[in-house]
């Protein structure tokens, strides 16, 4: 929404707050759509925010609440009681219900599943049990499933008695014996069948499904490829346990964007951007900057190491300390974050490792040789020391194809003995190449004095 | 695919190949999905990957070509002549068609273009002349439209004509006068509802569309807020001209991402992974590490003119450069990724400028302190230098703050004045407080001495 339509929305609805026009606002919003309605609610001040939120039907109120940010979120949920709470969780998917029951506390959420039938809150339970970042724990129970000898007609029937419980319907899964996936039809066909059709002579049967614990960047990875609107997921024995749909995927392609993204530039796991608690997010960021420091101390060491061995060209060499440590930085992590996303997007496989790394090394070896060239030429025209400017250039090439080689190496290796390459990303990268370029930069003068001085 | 289902099924493939069972190949291939397909080709080499790719029937060589990379296009293409392209041509649909055309050289464009009716290279000729990065530019004609006073048996029957053209179908337009976008069916509303009802009785009329020139991350957007399997694409009259499908969403969401971890990276534009060419990746890389190496010199310049200022003194805190350079770096780096990612994503909008900007100056400021008081312990404990220790970690603290708040406050700045703020992460940022960090360290440590010395 745009900021003036907003402000003037928030006007009106603010007005009929204040006239505690409740019946009149819930008509409104049961046409508006639940994002937008999350939207007003989050720009809001708190009684106006409660009276909103209590004014909408439950329908609505369970699909906005979904939609708002986590601290919204927990400010609507304080003012509810368990039985207002149970009313909204029976609008929901099971799996956005899981997702909504694994965000109270243990014990109002004891207390909100005891008001369901045992059936219902073994649904939710169930979901619950699966780890949050795998299909099982991604996925809903609500799908139409049909047997393979069932006819369109049979298929047709069985959507319409479950259209009011699952909102988007695109395709019927087809099982076999024991409730095993054998094949699916989209919706499409299922319309330009006859009635009498058995599913199983106009079903796809080389159906893409994946196993309730694999991981949820997998299933991302998997939809992406292959174009996949929904994901059917089976347990160990093939039996159809559940799906994900379209949304989910995407919310999944969207957390692994921000996890890589955070980790690229040093903050321990996605923050929430709208999370205000300072302390929470100063947890996230000093693991890295705590490393970085002890990093910037053992270049500090490397530094007073060479001391006495440069002698009286240490100052003068100081001086390009910065140039130097800053385009090895550069150098790092711009090979580190090409290598990093195209493992996390599949477009490089271990596969491809030596001919990735080959070309990193010429890319790095022609960048560094043109900044090397181009600082040599600088430096002799303004500081009129060509020597000097050639001792600069040379320890710069060495940096930037040294820290491009680790920048490019090191998720490559760490990808191959399967630990996430993200991590390598950023602060990693940027602090080890820190200490190695301050390290080469210094080892080279020293040995450029002893030789030529 | 795994590597061992690869080579395995390589293997086999290649047996085939060399026995010029072009017929069997063509059977296999027609169970295999498109993107496998592309995975083998990408992995032969040339006269194999030439050989398939002809073995191939036309509908499934059309799909297959449009999953493969660029390079591994161009090499099938050039072995294939217009009569042939043309054949492939007609296979795809009208968006994936204009991107195709457009990606070959303009005299073969122009050739492949003259083999179609007037009427077919006019629809791939309309599409191409939208810009790229817009709706017009990724949307396809092909789909089902009906005027609001058919009969959902008389939208059956469209579908039935369109099957075949039309790979997937989620919904129904229905358009009123003049072609104007008036209402959505889902086809889940379709199946269940009698065949004689008319379509303006079940349509959903709160339609979300875009404007032909609507900028694609922005069409990416909406679809993510509300959960849209495609997106109906209207012209300035509200006339339906096309739509977005869910493959082409979710491929503008992955570019998207991809440019901003290139910008990210301080690299001018998303490198293609599987581009082998050397210069063309030096090309995008080298802007800002030349950027950064005048950075560096400025840094220089900095260091040499508070030389004389500190005299005996500039040694001891040349030591501490890196340690001030890195941890300004990390903390501005952290803060512009989040404001930037926030921004793109749209969880902070400039409306909540000044409330994010208070936060990460709290953040900064803790993380400063912290840092600053770390420091400050180990220089007492290792260096026996209190005061030092003091020093430093006083500029660590004010270097920090700083820089957060450059990181944060340029991005929203720039997105102020409608500038992509994306181009703020990383390397502007970096280099910016590489800068300012050693001109306060330098700046605190001459007034430091100048007084208590």
């Amino acid at each position: 929404m745009e900021d003036l339509d907003r402000q003037e929305i928030l006007d009106d609805v603010s007005y009929l707050i204040e006239a505690k026009q409740a019946p009149k606002l819930r008509a409104i919003m049961l046409d508006a759509y639940p994002a937008d309605i999350a939207d007003l609610l989050t720009h809001m001040e708190g009684d106006y925010r409660h009276y909103l939120f209590a004014a909408l039907d439950r329908h609505t109120a369970a699909d906005t609440i979904l939609e708002v940010d986590e601290s919204t979120r927990q400010e609507l949920i304080e003012a509810w009681d368990e039985h207002q709470l149970a009313g909204l969780v029976r609008e929901m998917n099971s799996d956005d219900a899981a997702d909504f029951i694994s965000e109270l506390s243990p014990e109002l959420a004891a207390k909100v599943l005891k008001l369901f039938e045992p059936e219902e809150s073994a649904e939710v339970r169930q979901l619950l049990a699966h780890e949050e970042d795998t299909a099982g724990g991604i996925m809903a129970l609500e799908l139409v499933a049909m047997a393979q000898d069932s006819t369109v007609e049979e298929a047709i029937n069985e959507i319409r008695k479950k259209a009011d419980e699952i909102e988007t319907i695109n395709h019927v899964y087809v099982t076999g014996e024991d409730r095993r996936l054998v094949g699916i039809v989209p919706l499409k066909k299922l319309l330009l069948a006859e009635a009498y059709t058995h599913l199983s002579a106009i079903m796809n049967r080389d159906v893409i499904s994946v196993l309730v614990g694999t991981d949820q960047e997998e299933v991302a990875k998997l939809a992406r490829k292959y174009d996949l609107l929904s994901v059917p997921v089976v347990d160990a024995q093939g039996r159809l346990v559940g799906r994900i749909t379209y949304d989910d995927i995407v919310d999944v392609m969207q957390e692994e964007v921000a996890e890589d993204i955070s980790h690229m530039a040093g903050i321990a796991s996605a923050e929430d951007m709208r999370d205000s608690s300072i302390i929470r997010t100063v947890r996230l960021r000093m693991p890295w900057l705590v490393i970085g420091l002890f990093g910037g101390l053992v270049a500090a060491w490397v530094l007073s190491f060479f001391e006495h061995r440069l002698q009286d060209n240490i100052l003068v060499l100081m001086f390009f300390v910065p140039v130097v440590m800053a385009m090895g930085g550069n150098a790092g992590i711009q090979s580190s974050t090409i290598v990093v996303h195209g493992l996390a997007t599949g477009s490089i496989d271990v596969g491809d490792m030596f001919r990735r790394l080959l070309k990193e090394m010429r890319v790095a070896f022609m960048n560094g040789f043109l900044c090397g060239a181009l600082i040599w030429v600088i430096i002799t025209i303004f500081w009129r020391s060509p020597e000097f400017g050639f001792l600069v250039g040379a320890s710069l090439l060495c940096v930037m194809f040294i820290a491009a080689l680790v920048g490019a190496s090191v998720p490559l290796l760490l990808k191959r003995f399967d630990v996430d390459p993200a991590i390598a990303t950023g602060p990693f990268i940027t602090i080890s190449n820190d200490i190695l370029g301050l390290f080469i930069y210094m080892a080279i003068s020293t040995m450029y004095f002893w030789y030529w001085q």
